[in-house]
Protein backbone atom coordinates (compact mmCIF):
# COMPACT_ATOMS: atom_id res chain seq x y z
CA UNK A 1 0.00 0.00 0.00
CA UNK A 2 1.30 3.41 -0.66
CA UNK A 3 0.56 6.51 1.45
CA UNK A 4 -1.49 9.66 1.44
CA UNK A 5 -0.31 13.23 3.16
CA UNK A 6 -1.33 16.44 2.72
CA UNK A 7 0.78 19.45 3.72
CA UNK A 8 -1.28 22.69 4.26
CA UNK A 9 1.93 25.38 3.65
CA UNK A 10 4.67 25.93 1.34
CA UNK A 11 6.24 27.05 4.80
CA UNK A 12 6.27 22.72 5.82
CA UNK A 13 7.03 21.63 2.47
CA UNK A 14 10.40 20.29 3.63
CA UNK A 15 9.19 18.14 6.07
CA UNK A 16 7.83 16.13 3.44
CA UNK A 17 10.73 15.15 2.24
CA UNK A 18 10.54 11.86 0.15
CA UNK A 19 12.34 11.31 -2.89
CA UNK A 20 10.65 9.40 -5.56
CA UNK A 21 6.78 10.45 -4.44
CA UNK A 22 4.09 12.31 -7.01
CA UNK A 23 3.38 15.45 -5.33
CA UNK A 24 0.03 16.81 -6.46
CA UNK A 25 -0.21 21.23 -6.26
CA UNK A 26 -3.24 22.40 -5.94
CA UNK A 27 -3.82 26.32 -5.66
CA UNK A 28 -7.87 26.13 -6.24
CA UNK A 29 -8.57 29.83 -6.14
CA UNK A 30 -7.04 30.39 -8.71
CA UNK A 31 -3.46 29.25 -9.96
CA UNK A 32 -3.85 25.81 -10.62
CA UNK A 33 -7.44 25.69 -11.85
CA UNK A 34 -6.36 28.49 -14.46
CA UNK A 35 -3.43 26.33 -15.29
CA UNK A 36 -5.62 22.96 -16.14
CA UNK A 37 -8.00 25.25 -17.84
CA UNK A 38 -5.48 26.72 -19.89
CA UNK A 39 -4.38 23.03 -21.00
CA UNK A 40 -7.56 22.06 -21.94
CA UNK A 41 -8.16 24.56 -24.42
CA UNK A 42 -5.04 23.83 -25.95
CA UNK A 43 -1.62 25.56 -24.56
CA UNK A 44 1.41 24.11 -24.88
CA UNK A 45 3.32 24.46 -21.61
CA UNK A 46 3.54 26.87 -18.79
CA UNK A 47 6.64 28.34 -16.83
CA UNK A 48 5.87 29.00 -13.22
CA UNK A 49 8.00 31.72 -12.36
CA UNK A 50 8.80 33.24 -8.74
CA UNK A 51 8.97 36.89 -9.51
CA UNK A 52 7.35 39.45 -11.52
CA UNK A 53 10.46 40.29 -13.69
CA UNK A 54 11.11 36.63 -14.57
CA UNK A 55 7.43 36.54 -16.05
CA UNK A 56 7.73 40.20 -18.12
CA UNK A 57 11.89 39.14 -19.18
CA UNK A 58 10.05 35.86 -20.82
CA UNK A 59 7.15 38.10 -21.75
CA UNK A 60 9.94 40.09 -24.19
CA UNK A 61 11.38 36.78 -25.54
CA UNK A 62 7.75 35.70 -26.98
CA UNK A 63 6.21 34.01 -24.38
CA UNK A 64 2.63 34.80 -23.31
CA UNK A 65 3.27 36.15 -19.85
CA UNK A 66 0.77 36.51 -16.56
CA UNK A 67 1.05 38.00 -13.68
CA UNK A 68 -1.38 38.26 -10.25
CA UNK A 69 -0.36 39.14 -6.83
CA UNK A 70 -2.90 39.63 -4.03
CA UNK A 71 -5.73 38.21 -6.61
CA UNK A 72 -5.41 40.93 -9.36
CA UNK A 73 -3.71 40.98 -12.81
CA UNK A 74 -0.57 42.87 -12.29
CA UNK A 75 -0.28 46.18 -14.01
CA UNK A 76 0.90 45.69 -17.74
CA UNK A 77 0.32 41.61 -17.96
CA UNK A 78 -2.14 40.15 -20.09
CA UNK A 79 -2.86 37.57 -18.29
CA UNK A 80 -3.54 36.93 -14.39
CA UNK A 81 -5.06 33.77 -12.53
CA UNK A 82 -9.15 33.82 -13.71
CA UNK A 83 -9.52 30.17 -15.69
CA UNK A 84 -11.76 32.63 -17.96
CA UNK A 85 -8.64 34.25 -19.32
CA UNK A 86 -7.19 31.11 -20.27
CA UNK A 87 -10.31 29.68 -22.89
CA UNK A 88 -9.76 32.01 -25.28
CA UNK A 89 -7.81 30.80 -29.18
CA UNK A 90 -5.11 32.93 -28.24
CA UNK A 91 -3.59 30.66 -26.04
CA UNK A 92 -3.36 27.80 -28.54
CA UNK A 93 -0.14 25.72 -28.83
CA UNK A 94 0.97 29.12 -26.71
CA UNK A 95 4.09 28.61 -23.72
CA UNK A 96 3.01 30.93 -20.89
CA UNK A 97 4.84 32.50 -18.11
CA UNK A 98 3.25 32.79 -14.99
CA UNK A 99 3.52 34.34 -11.90
CA UNK A 100 0.93 33.65 -8.83
CA UNK A 101 1.00 35.28 -5.21
CA UNK A 102 0.84 31.39 -3.69
CA UNK A 103 0.24 28.87 -7.00
CA UNK A 104 3.74 29.32 -8.96
CA UNK A 105 5.74 29.09 -5.65
CA UNK A 106 4.67 26.34 -4.26
CA UNK A 107 4.76 24.60 -7.77
CA UNK A 108 8.60 25.57 -7.66
CA UNK A 109 9.12 24.46 -3.73
CA UNK A 110 7.63 21.12 -5.01
CA UNK A 111 10.06 20.82 -8.14
CA UNK A 112 13.41 21.12 -6.02
CA UNK A 113 12.94 17.40 -4.80
CA UNK A 114 13.27 14.45 -6.90
CA UNK A 115 9.62 13.87 -7.11
CA UNK A 116 7.28 13.99 -10.04
CA UNK A 117 4.89 16.97 -9.68
CA UNK A 118 1.55 16.66 -10.93
CA UNK A 119 -0.83 20.23 -10.87
CA UNK A 120 -4.76 19.34 -9.13
CA UNK A 121 -7.55 21.02 -9.16
CA UNK A 122 -11.92 20.07 -8.86
CA UNK A 123 -11.89 20.52 -12.63
CA UNK A 124 -9.53 17.39 -13.21
CA UNK A 125 -9.87 15.77 -9.56
CA UNK A 126 -11.50 12.86 -10.57
CA UNK A 127 -8.73 12.14 -14.02
CA UNK A 128 -5.69 12.78 -10.97
CA UNK A 129 -7.46 10.28 -8.57
CA UNK A 130 -7.45 7.45 -11.99
CA UNK A 131 -4.02 8.04 -12.38
CA UNK A 132 -2.47 8.46 -8.79
CA UNK A 133 -3.65 4.64 -8.20
CA UNK A 134 -2.39 3.31 -11.34
CA UNK A 135 1.82 4.85 -10.04
CA UNK A 136 1.83 2.70 -6.52
CA UNK A 137 3.64 5.65 -5.55
CA UNK A 138 3.20 7.31 -2.14
CA UNK A 139 1.55 10.78 -2.49
CA UNK A 140 1.78 13.97 -1.29
CA UNK A 141 -1.25 17.05 -1.99
CA UNK A 142 0.65 20.28 -1.44
CA UNK A 143 -1.66 22.74 -0.49
CA UNK A 144 -0.17 25.99 -2.03
CA UNK A 145 -2.31 27.85 1.12
CA UNK A 146 -2.47 32.11 0.89
CA UNK A 147 0.61 33.44 1.44
CA UNK A 148 1.60 30.16 4.00
CA UNK A 149 -1.15 30.05 5.74
CA UNK A 150 -3.74 27.10 6.07
CA UNK A 151 -6.67 27.38 3.50
CA UNK A 152 -9.84 25.97 3.53
CA UNK A 153 -10.61 25.37 0.06
CA UNK A 154 -6.59 24.16 -1.34
CA UNK A 155 -7.85 21.39 2.05
CA UNK A 156 -10.92 20.68 0.90
CA UNK A 157 -8.99 19.55 -2.30
CA UNK A 158 -6.66 18.02 -0.69
CA UNK A 159 -9.82 16.24 1.49
CA UNK A 160 -11.65 15.15 -1.74
CA UNK A 161 -8.81 13.61 -3.34
CA UNK A 162 -7.36 11.74 -0.35
CA UNK A 163 -11.13 10.06 0.22
CA UNK A 164 -10.74 9.25 -3.50
CA UNK A 165 -7.32 7.58 -3.04
CA UNK A 166 -8.57 5.64 0.34
CA UNK A 167 -11.46 4.55 -1.46
CA UNK A 168 -9.75 2.23 -3.90
CA UNK A 169 -8.29 0.44 -1.07
CA UNK A 170 -5.05 0.68 -2.25
CA UNK A 171 -3.59 3.56 -0.36
CA UNK A 172 -3.37 3.98 3.33
CA UNK A 173 -2.78 7.32 5.03
CA UNK A 174 -0.77 7.75 8.93
CA UNK A 175 -0.93 11.32 8.05
CA UNK A 176 -3.47 13.91 10.77
CA UNK A 177 -3.18 16.20 7.75
CA UNK A 178 -4.57 13.86 5.38
CA UNK A 179 -7.09 12.76 7.91
CA UNK A 180 -8.41 16.00 8.73
CA UNK A 181 -8.63 17.27 5.22
CA UNK A 182 -11.02 14.35 4.79
CA UNK A 183 -13.33 15.05 7.06
CA UNK A 184 -13.78 18.60 6.34
CA UNK A 185 -14.52 17.53 2.57
CA UNK A 186 -17.23 14.77 4.18
CA UNK A 187 -18.60 17.81 5.84
CA UNK A 188 -18.64 20.29 3.11
CA UNK A 189 -18.91 18.07 0.13
CA UNK A 190 -22.68 18.39 -0.67
CA UNK A 191 -22.21 21.77 -1.74
CA UNK A 192 -18.72 23.40 -1.85
CA UNK A 193 -19.87 27.25 -2.66
CA UNK A 194 -22.25 27.49 0.42
CA UNK A 195 -19.42 25.92 3.27
CA UNK A 196 -17.12 28.15 2.15
CA UNK A 197 -19.52 30.78 2.32
CA UNK A 198 -19.99 29.51 6.05
CA UNK A 199 -16.60 28.77 6.87
CA UNK A 200 -13.52 30.21 5.09
CA UNK A 201 -12.10 33.50 5.19
CA UNK A 202 -13.85 34.66 1.82
CA UNK A 203 -12.85 38.28 2.09
CA UNK A 204 -9.41 36.78 0.91
CA UNK A 205 -11.11 37.07 -2.14
CA UNK A 206 -14.58 38.48 -2.02
CA UNK A 207 -13.57 42.32 -2.31
CA UNK A 208 -12.02 41.43 -6.20
CA UNK A 209 -15.90 40.08 -7.35
CA UNK A 210 -14.72 36.86 -8.02
CA UNK A 211 -17.95 34.81 -7.32
CA UNK A 212 -17.98 33.80 -11.01
CA UNK A 213 -14.15 32.18 -10.98
CA UNK A 214 -15.20 31.22 -7.65
CA UNK A 215 -18.24 28.94 -9.07
CA UNK A 216 -15.67 28.14 -12.11
CA UNK A 217 -12.78 26.65 -10.04
CA UNK A 218 -15.52 24.41 -7.93
CA UNK A 219 -16.35 22.28 -10.46
CA UNK A 220 -15.65 18.50 -10.37
CA UNK A 221 -14.32 16.98 -13.21
CA UNK A 222 -15.28 18.62 -16.25
CA UNK A 223 -11.43 17.49 -17.64
CA UNK A 224 -9.00 14.71 -17.84
CA UNK A 225 -5.86 16.84 -18.56
CA UNK A 226 -3.52 16.80 -16.02
CA UNK A 227 -0.31 18.97 -16.17
CA UNK A 228 2.81 17.36 -15.18
CA UNK A 229 5.93 19.14 -14.11
CA UNK A 230 9.24 18.61 -16.76
CA UNK A 231 12.38 20.46 -16.90
CA UNK A 232 11.08 23.47 -15.17
CA UNK A 233 8.09 23.61 -17.69
CA UNK A 234 3.85 22.34 -17.24
CA UNK A 235 3.00 20.13 -19.75
CA UNK A 236 0.49 17.66 -20.92
CA UNK A 237 0.79 14.50 -19.08
CA UNK A 238 0.28 11.69 -22.03
CA UNK B 1 -14.63 42.54 18.75
CA UNK B 2 -11.30 40.46 19.17
CA UNK B 3 -10.11 37.72 16.89
CA UNK B 4 -9.13 34.22 17.45
CA UNK B 5 -6.42 32.58 14.87
CA UNK B 6 -5.21 29.10 15.01
CA UNK B 7 -1.40 28.12 14.13
CA UNK B 8 -0.96 24.46 13.38
CA UNK B 9 2.73 24.19 13.84
CA UNK B 10 5.79 25.74 15.37
CA UNK B 11 7.03 26.07 11.74
CA UNK B 12 4.24 28.14 10.92
CA UNK B 13 4.24 30.80 14.02
CA UNK B 14 6.15 33.84 12.41
CA UNK B 15 3.13 33.82 10.52
CA UNK B 16 1.35 35.26 13.58
CA UNK B 17 3.11 38.80 14.43
CA UNK B 18 0.92 39.97 16.68
CA UNK B 19 2.93 41.96 19.65
CA UNK B 20 -0.56 42.12 21.82
CA UNK B 21 -2.18 38.58 21.67
CA UNK B 22 -2.67 36.24 23.87
CA UNK B 23 -0.74 33.54 22.72
CA UNK B 24 -2.10 29.56 24.15
CA UNK B 25 0.36 27.03 23.74
CA UNK B 26 -1.40 23.31 23.74
CA UNK B 27 0.37 20.23 23.72
CA UNK B 28 -2.70 17.55 24.60
CA UNK B 29 -0.42 14.72 24.58
CA UNK B 30 1.19 15.37 26.87
CA UNK B 31 3.41 18.35 27.42
CA UNK B 32 1.00 20.97 28.64
CA UNK B 33 -1.79 18.75 30.05
CA UNK B 34 1.77 17.53 32.37
CA UNK B 35 2.44 21.15 33.25
CA UNK B 36 -1.40 21.75 34.33
CA UNK B 37 -1.60 18.69 36.46
CA UNK B 38 1.66 19.54 38.39
CA UNK B 39 0.20 23.16 39.03
CA UNK B 40 -2.89 21.67 40.12
CA UNK B 41 -1.22 19.46 42.32
CA UNK B 42 1.12 22.27 43.91
CA UNK B 43 4.14 22.65 41.73
CA UNK B 44 5.90 26.18 42.21
CA UNK B 45 7.04 26.57 38.45
CA UNK B 46 8.01 25.07 34.99
CA UNK B 47 11.54 26.17 33.55
CA UNK B 48 10.72 25.01 29.34
CA UNK B 49 14.03 24.62 28.12
CA UNK B 50 14.57 23.49 24.92
CA UNK B 51 17.58 20.77 25.26
CA UNK B 52 18.60 17.57 27.52
CA UNK B 53 21.74 19.56 28.80
CA UNK B 54 20.21 22.49 29.86
CA UNK B 55 17.31 20.42 31.85
CA UNK B 56 20.08 18.60 33.15
CA UNK B 57 22.29 21.47 34.30
CA UNK B 58 19.47 22.78 36.06
CA UNK B 59 18.78 19.86 37.63
CA UNK B 60 22.06 19.86 38.92
CA UNK B 61 20.97 23.42 40.57
CA UNK B 62 18.31 21.63 42.95
CA UNK B 63 15.39 21.83 40.24
CA UNK B 64 13.40 18.84 39.78
CA UNK B 65 14.58 17.92 36.22
CA UNK B 66 11.99 16.27 33.53
CA UNK B 67 13.54 15.14 30.03
CA UNK B 68 11.28 13.55 26.96
CA UNK B 69 12.19 12.67 23.47
CA UNK B 70 9.95 10.88 21.59
CA UNK B 71 7.39 9.88 24.34
CA UNK B 72 10.17 8.28 26.73
CA UNK B 73 11.38 9.64 29.67
CA UNK B 74 15.36 10.86 28.81
CA UNK B 75 17.40 8.44 30.95
CA UNK B 76 18.78 10.12 33.57
CA UNK B 77 15.84 11.87 34.45
CA UNK B 78 13.26 11.58 36.79
CA UNK B 79 9.99 12.98 35.07
CA UNK B 80 8.92 12.40 31.41
CA UNK B 81 5.87 14.08 30.22
CA UNK B 82 2.82 11.92 32.08
CA UNK B 83 0.42 14.06 33.59
CA UNK B 84 0.67 11.00 36.41
CA UNK B 85 4.56 11.58 37.58
CA UNK B 86 3.69 15.21 38.59
CA UNK B 87 0.68 14.54 40.83
CA UNK B 88 2.95 13.50 44.07
CA UNK B 89 3.70 15.26 46.91
CA UNK B 90 7.15 15.80 45.87
CA UNK B 91 6.70 17.78 43.56
CA UNK B 92 4.55 20.17 45.47
CA UNK B 93 5.99 23.89 45.65
CA UNK B 94 9.56 22.62 43.67
CA UNK B 95 10.42 24.71 40.39
CA UNK B 96 10.78 22.05 37.60
CA UNK B 97 12.87 22.26 34.49
CA UNK B 98 11.28 20.56 31.31
CA UNK B 99 12.43 19.59 27.86
CA UNK B 100 10.33 17.53 26.33
CA UNK B 101 9.87 16.45 22.08
CA UNK B 102 7.36 19.30 21.06
CA UNK B 103 5.75 21.15 23.88
CA UNK B 104 8.45 23.18 25.12
CA UNK B 105 10.08 23.90 21.97
CA UNK B 106 6.77 25.31 20.98
CA UNK B 107 6.48 27.62 24.65
CA UNK B 108 9.77 28.87 23.92
CA UNK B 109 8.78 30.00 20.52
CA UNK B 110 5.74 32.11 21.50
CA UNK B 111 8.00 33.21 24.21
CA UNK B 112 9.92 35.46 21.63
CA UNK B 113 7.23 38.13 20.46
CA UNK B 114 5.96 40.65 23.01
CA UNK B 115 2.62 38.65 23.60
CA UNK B 116 1.32 37.29 26.88
CA UNK B 117 2.09 33.24 26.99
CA UNK B 118 -0.45 30.82 28.52
CA UNK B 119 -0.99 27.01 28.74
CA UNK B 120 -3.60 25.47 27.30
CA UNK B 121 -5.16 21.45 27.94
CA UNK B 122 -8.64 20.02 27.82
CA UNK B 123 -8.01 19.71 31.87
CA UNK B 124 -8.53 23.82 32.19
CA UNK B 125 -10.29 24.70 28.53
CA UNK B 126 -13.10 26.05 30.10
CA UNK B 127 -11.59 28.50 33.16
CA UNK B 128 -8.93 29.51 29.94
CA UNK B 129 -12.24 30.56 27.87
CA UNK B 130 -13.56 32.33 30.84
CA UNK B 131 -10.45 34.11 31.53
CA UNK B 132 -9.36 35.05 27.68
CA UNK B 133 -13.33 36.43 27.25
CA UNK B 134 -12.10 38.61 30.00
CA UNK B 135 -9.18 40.04 28.40
CA UNK B 136 -10.15 42.01 25.55
CA UNK B 137 -7.40 40.57 23.21
CA UNK B 138 -6.74 39.17 20.44
CA UNK B 139 -6.25 35.06 21.00
CA UNK B 140 -3.64 33.26 18.97
CA UNK B 141 -4.00 29.12 19.63
CA UNK B 142 -0.47 27.70 19.03
CA UNK B 143 -0.70 23.73 18.43
CA UNK B 144 3.23 22.34 19.00
CA UNK B 145 2.10 19.76 16.55
CA UNK B 146 4.52 16.74 16.01
CA UNK B 147 7.92 17.62 15.11
CA UNK B 148 6.68 20.51 13.08
CA UNK B 149 3.43 18.63 11.24
CA UNK B 150 -0.05 19.13 11.95
CA UNK B 151 -1.22 16.47 14.71
CA UNK B 152 -5.08 16.00 15.65
CA UNK B 153 -5.43 15.87 18.88
CA UNK B 154 -3.55 19.67 19.38
CA UNK B 155 -6.10 20.59 16.48
CA UNK B 156 -8.53 19.33 18.88
CA UNK B 157 -8.12 21.17 21.32
CA UNK B 158 -7.73 24.57 19.29
CA UNK B 159 -11.50 23.98 17.50
CA UNK B 160 -12.83 23.14 21.26
CA UNK B 161 -11.38 26.69 22.60
CA UNK B 162 -12.22 28.35 19.12
CA UNK B 163 -15.75 27.20 19.95
CA UNK B 164 -15.90 28.25 23.24
CA UNK B 165 -14.55 31.82 21.87
CA UNK B 166 -17.03 32.47 18.99
CA UNK B 167 -19.87 31.86 21.43
CA UNK B 168 -19.15 34.41 23.92
CA UNK B 169 -20.43 37.19 21.09
CA UNK B 170 -17.22 38.61 21.98
CA UNK B 171 -14.37 37.00 19.09
CA UNK B 172 -14.75 36.57 15.31
CA UNK B 173 -12.84 34.38 13.17
CA UNK B 174 -11.32 35.14 9.88
CA UNK B 175 -8.49 32.22 10.09
CA UNK B 176 -9.47 29.33 7.90
CA UNK B 177 -7.20 27.05 10.54
CA UNK B 178 -9.48 27.78 13.50
CA UNK B 179 -12.50 27.23 11.13
CA UNK B 180 -11.22 24.07 10.35
CA UNK B 181 -10.24 23.25 13.87
CA UNK B 182 -13.79 23.86 15.22
CA UNK B 183 -15.21 21.59 12.65
CA UNK B 184 -13.14 18.69 13.52
CA UNK B 185 -13.87 19.60 16.86
CA UNK B 186 -17.91 19.15 16.39
CA UNK B 187 -17.42 16.30 14.39
CA UNK B 188 -15.65 14.69 17.58
CA UNK B 189 -16.21 16.18 20.30
CA UNK B 190 -18.94 13.27 21.22
CA UNK B 191 -16.30 10.94 21.66
CA UNK B 192 -13.17 11.99 21.43
CA UNK B 193 -11.08 9.15 22.25
CA UNK B 194 -12.97 6.82 19.98
CA UNK B 195 -12.93 9.69 17.31
CA UNK B 196 -9.09 9.81 17.58
CA UNK B 197 -8.71 5.94 17.61
CA UNK B 198 -10.63 6.28 13.92
CA UNK B 199 -8.82 8.88 12.43
CA UNK B 200 -5.42 10.13 14.36
CA UNK B 201 -2.22 8.64 13.62
CA UNK B 202 -1.75 7.28 17.28
CA UNK B 203 0.72 4.86 16.05
CA UNK B 204 3.03 7.67 17.00
CA UNK B 205 1.83 7.23 20.91
CA UNK B 206 0.11 3.74 20.68
CA UNK B 207 3.87 1.77 20.99
CA UNK B 208 4.54 3.05 24.30
CA UNK B 209 1.46 1.88 26.16
CA UNK B 210 0.21 5.06 26.93
CA UNK B 211 -3.69 4.36 26.50
CA UNK B 212 -4.20 5.64 30.41
CA UNK B 213 -2.13 8.97 29.75
CA UNK B 214 -4.56 9.56 26.80
CA UNK B 215 -7.55 9.09 28.72
CA UNK B 216 -6.42 11.14 31.33
CA UNK B 217 -5.08 13.98 28.81
CA UNK B 218 -8.42 13.60 27.33
CA UNK B 219 -10.67 15.12 30.49
CA UNK B 220 -12.31 18.55 30.25
CA UNK B 221 -12.52 21.01 33.03
CA UNK B 222 -10.93 19.30 36.00
CA UNK B 223 -8.98 22.33 37.12
CA UNK B 224 -9.25 26.11 36.91
CA UNK B 225 -5.28 26.58 37.28
CA UNK B 226 -3.90 28.23 34.50
CA UNK B 227 0.02 28.60 33.80
CA UNK B 228 1.70 31.53 32.43
CA UNK B 229 4.88 32.36 31.30
CA UNK B 230 6.61 34.92 33.61
CA UNK B 231 10.31 36.09 32.70
CA UNK B 232 10.79 32.74 31.21
CA UNK B 233 9.20 30.41 34.30
CA UNK B 234 5.79 29.96 33.95
CA UNK B 235 3.70 30.46 37.17
CA UNK B 236 0.14 29.49 38.25
CA UNK B 237 -1.52 32.57 36.90
CA UNK B 238 -3.51 34.75 39.70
Amino acid sequence: MNSVEVCFSPQLFDLFGRKDSIVVVVDVFRATSAMVTAFQHGAKSFIPVSTIEEARELGNQGFLAGGERNGEVVEGFEFGNSPFSYMSAKIKDREIALTTTNGTRAINIASEGANTVLIGSFLNLQALANHLTLQKKNVIIFCAGWKNRFNMEDSLFAGALTNLLLNTGKFHSDCDSANASSLVYRTGRKNLMSFLKSCSHRKRLGHLNLEKDVEYCLQRDITNVIPVLKDGKLVLLR
